[in-house]
């Protein structure tokens, strides 16, 4: 005999936990479709060389796929470890077929090998959405994310919750503005790359030595240019970390990236700017951050346009989304109660999903929600209370008379309301099995007659009804579902 | 830059197919909750030892996990084949916290690393029911789970089909009443076990060897029993094949499992036997046989005490289904004009559930559909016609007034129905999206007026009103969502 092992960092969920997960799925789904999305699922796993392309995360964390008889047949592919990064494989790989704007949602799981912890799963669920543009895409489909972020949680019905927002181009003219990196840093490092000089100083990311490596075929121009945005990325994903880390953690960070005291000094003032629009207006002249100015103005100017109300709102130029494919809008989600629990939806706008796999320009806009975090904490928190075990509200007892109450259970259920039929043969032990599973109302047989016998086990007397004909109970269910 | 390429056996559907899986998928699950079943999901990966328990699938086809970064370090677990080891595995593993009778739904993919060939994927999903009771479990929830795949399958309104129905009984009899297999080879090969002589020549399965070396740890009697069930199983496996094989091929498999040729044409005459129940019940007094054909007539009683019309009904004693668990009534469907296509949904009663993990006594009853190949025979054959690449029946063209459509579009969407903005800034390019996506209405704004002008695209004048105001139309939509 087998004693079955927990697999660490696979989650599992009780029946009534997961009817929990199924209620927020429905309201997530819905949300998706009144807007048009379309479903699409991908296959679980990608080849390895479209895995291990420039963004996403290490290949330790890459489950890799072989077999059980012979673990030497290793194969070419692997799972999962987002939804963006199969869009994007998807998007190129069926261009053709598409009708574009495409608006897609996909709801699946991914899985990362990374280290479990308390809400850190190595299997979880993401819903994502994604408006994909040829060549072009109008910048109220931002507005349109963000409103559904909004409706879903507003849904959710579990509390409070901001959606933080905040422009890349604020970043990216921050960094132009005060040359980050240095024009000497950009110099040095393209002649080291030319003449084939040793880069050891410049690696600071596990990839980046590969990445140098694919520098050596381009031309002077390309390699400065590729090296400044590299290098951008790793200062944003510096700031990304402002929540977790300590201030000086961060100055220390920056340090180590060549970005000079007074420079840091200026990056630290802006990600710690109010709420206030004109504030943040007023902080650079530079081209590319008023051009962030003026699409957050314009992004403000939609949303209320698409009647959300903007109270969940906050500018927040602390927001900096780790990942470098953004390029205008981004935005987080956090629950105002568990700030704890960090961004649980998060996206943006970037100008190119496809860049890895082909010469098309698709700029799109999406966001992703880690359901399996949000449920995790809702469980956690008790924010929603454990429904009883049962997937109905009414159960159908056959002891008193089988035939009669195997009969009405057909019309309840062609109403489309959901029932359980119980066949223990025996009256007691059906009432147990009827407050077992805490269920609300009981449907019984009157001995010797047409009639039924309605019960309301919440209910002090339970009883609803002590005679109730077939038609009038059919008609009271239909008039009101949940009685 | 990356051209990616197709997974071998990981199929993908374009949007407008997916369209139909989730339209086949919420029949599935509307029918699954109205009949009062749990929603669960089990985790994509078992622990090997759990995999490699007595019956399933070959180790060879079973995916193991490992890392992309070092596959020499490999996991001990492994993606699932099926649903229902990983429900025996649940169930055990939460016996105290779950509720008997226990009715559970499951839909998820499974994966097996078969050699693909037309409608057999390495990925796949499965849609499985089960209830699985304590101890005992009323034999009327096999016909509750018979009417349930008559409702979906009628629901899926893809032609005429068989639900094909047979009792393990009949053929456990039958081997009773024929001594198959022989006492001669039970005694012979309970003497090799005991006496450890050479048994190679009893070996016919790969998994036989590692089975019967487990014999020789038990007694006499269990060997005896134990080897008895064992032969059965073959003999079962090789009648499930009925269908895919000629009758030659059926007896020289017979004939290798040591079966008299005088007990092969008994069999033969079984399995051609018509569906008249009087006929199968007089075939043989055996009492295990005789017990079958009790369950059968009962089964049948049941099914009309629920409601459900027979005629998609046949009792076919060719039915063996070849997993060996199952020990009283056995399903499995055809679509009648597509019986190339096999059994798409197929399951049956069995004793206990988790017998290789624990010593509760769990008997249940269940059904898997089979969806994707379902899919890819539905799609192959053009059974559902593929719908336009959309997920709303209005377009909202904005370039005339940005703001009044983005105003309306609010309302429509929250009295629940879907629509999609396009924003394309320009009237001639919004039509040909709308054509291109084969959009049937579309709204748009008349000019320096309140009113609206909805179209239908389908018919030839195009117009349904040339001036409808806001709260017509939407008390238009309101009575009649697809107009």
């Amino acid at each position: 005999m087998i004693k079955p092992k927990k697999i660490s960092g696979f989650n599992e969920l009780l029946p009534e936990e997961e009817l929990i997960q199924q209620y927020l799925l429905k309201i997530i789904k819905d949300e998706f479709n009144l807007n048009a999305f379309l479903p699409i699922e991908t296959a679980s796993v990608e080849t390895n060389e479209v895995l291990q392309a420039k963004e996403g995360i290490e290949t330790k964390e890459i489950y890799q796929l072989t077999k059980l008889s012979d673990n030497t047949d290793v194969k070419d592919f692997s799972l999962r470890f987002d939804l963006t990064l199969p869009l994007a494989r998807y998007v190129s790989q069926n261009y053709g077929q598409l009708i574009f704007p495409f608006k897609r949602y996909q709801i699946q799981k991914v899985w990362r090998g990374e280290r479990p912890a308390k809400g850190r799963f190595r299997e979880f669920y993401q819903a994502d959405i994604d408006i994909i543009g040829e060549n072009t895409l109008s910048k109220t489909y931002d507005a349109e994310i963000v409103t559904i972020i909004n409706n879903i949680f507003t849904k959710f019905n579990i509390g409070d919750f901001n959606i933080k927002v905040n422009n890349r181009k604020l970043q990216l003219g921050l960094f132009e503005e005060l040359s980050i990196p240095s024009k000497e840093k950009v110099k040095s490092f393209s002649d080291a790359i030319e003449n084939d000089i040793d880069i050891s100083k410049y690696i600071t990311d596990r990839r980046d030595e590969k990445t140098y490596k694919s520098f050596k075929l381009m031309k002077r121009d390309q390699i400065e240019q590729s090296f400044i945005e590299l290098e951008r990325g790793k200062v944003i994903k510096v700031l990304d970390d402002i929540d977790k880390l300590s201030k000086e953690k961060i100055k220390e960070n920056l340090i180590s990236l060549s970005v000079s005291e007074k420079d840091i000094d200026i990056l630290m003032s802006f990600v710690s700017l109010s709420n206030n629009i004109d504030d943040i207006a007023a902080f650079s002249k530079n081209k590319t951050y008023q051009e962030g100015i003026f699409e957050i103005k314009e992004f403000i100017n939609d949303l209320s346009m698409l009647g959300m109300n903007l109270s969940n709102l906050k500018l927040d130029t602390s927001i900096a989304r780790g990942l470098g494919y953004y390029t205008g809008m981004i935005f987080e989600t956090e629950l105002t109660d568990i700030q704890e629990a960090g961004s649980i939806c998060s996206g943006g706008r970037y100008d190119n999903l496809t860049k890895d796999y082909s010469k098309i320009n698709l700029p799109g806009v999406g966001m992703s929600i880690g359901l399996s975090r949000l449920i995790s904490i809702i469980l956690d928190k008790k924010i929603i209370p454990l429904p009883p075990q049962r997937n109905a509200d009414f159960l159908i007892l056959t002891s008193l008379d089988k035939e009669k109450m195997i009969n009405i259970t057909k019309e309840i259920r062609e109403m489309g309301i959901p029932c359980e039929l119980s066949f223990f043969n025996n009256y007691k032990k059906e009432i147990k099995y009827a407050l077992r599973k805490n269920y609300r109302f009981i449907l019984l047989s009157e001995r010797n007659s047409d009639s039924f016998i309605l019960r309301d086990l919440y209910e002090e007397d339970r009883s609803i009804s002590d005679k109730v004909m077939p038609k009038e109970f059919l008609l009271m269910l239909l008039s009101n579902q949940s009685l």
